[in-house]
């Protein structure tokens, strides 16, 4: 069975979509820890990041380097922060959050579950921001 | 100033070191959140992953790739997880965490502090099965 990230790049789900290319998949997670968590997806479905093709490795970090500063543009944050944990879906993900108060990794509180409308906001901000880069 | 990161490089402050080339320097964090928690620093000062210089940012990740299996071998652990936050040193680093409960990265108790002749022994193993890669 595909993972959920595979149903979201073949649009089987909606998604916040910010960018995609051949081999990244990019959109909002909506449950997010700060208002502009993304996540960067391969569009290959392997579970561990080491086991992911060097070429799609490679894209997702680098993509992780041009997109912070369009999603910092984006959201009051002293800059944003890479976490890859791999425990809840089995495709390789890797989470952008905006770095506000440092205790986004160490169990601070996340903000609640924004709105279909506050996510929309922040989809246009990181889209815009990021064609200007 | 150096920053601290720049100083263990550099050999003026003593650390358990697992791996160094031309790009990146690789050592157990002291203060680990499961034991065989391990920083990956590139040899160039730069606070903020966005800056960080081609060469050295993919050799971070590239290394990444390289030792999370040698030290999923050496601790008992689920999988190894990544973390870039970069608030507390200007140096960027980034943390290659062993995923023991998946509570990591959301506020789970670290260990206590491990002693001296804990770290070598984990030391001694990641090292070991490094070259066994």
């Amino acid at each position: 069975m595909s993972s959920i990230f595979t149903k979201i790049i073949n649009g089987q789900i909606p998604s916040y979509k910010i960018f995609e290319n051949e081999l990244v998949f990019v959109f909002l997670d909506i449950n997010p820890i700060r208002l502009g968590h993304t996540l960067i997806v391969p569009k290959v479905e392997i579970d561990y990041f080491v086991d992911v093709p060097e070429n799609y490795y490679q894209a997702v970090f680098e993509t992780a380097k041009t997109l912070a500063p369009a999603i910092q543009k984006s959201v009051e944050c002293q800059r944003v922060g890479i976490m890859v944990l791999g425990i809840d879906v089995p495709h390789f993900h890797l989470h952008l959050v905006p770095i506000v108060d440092g205790k986004e990794f160490s169990g601070g509180q996340k903000i609640e579950k924004p709105s279909s409308e506050e996510l929309q906001i922040i989809l246009d901000k990181i889209s815009g921001n990021l064609k200007t880069y």
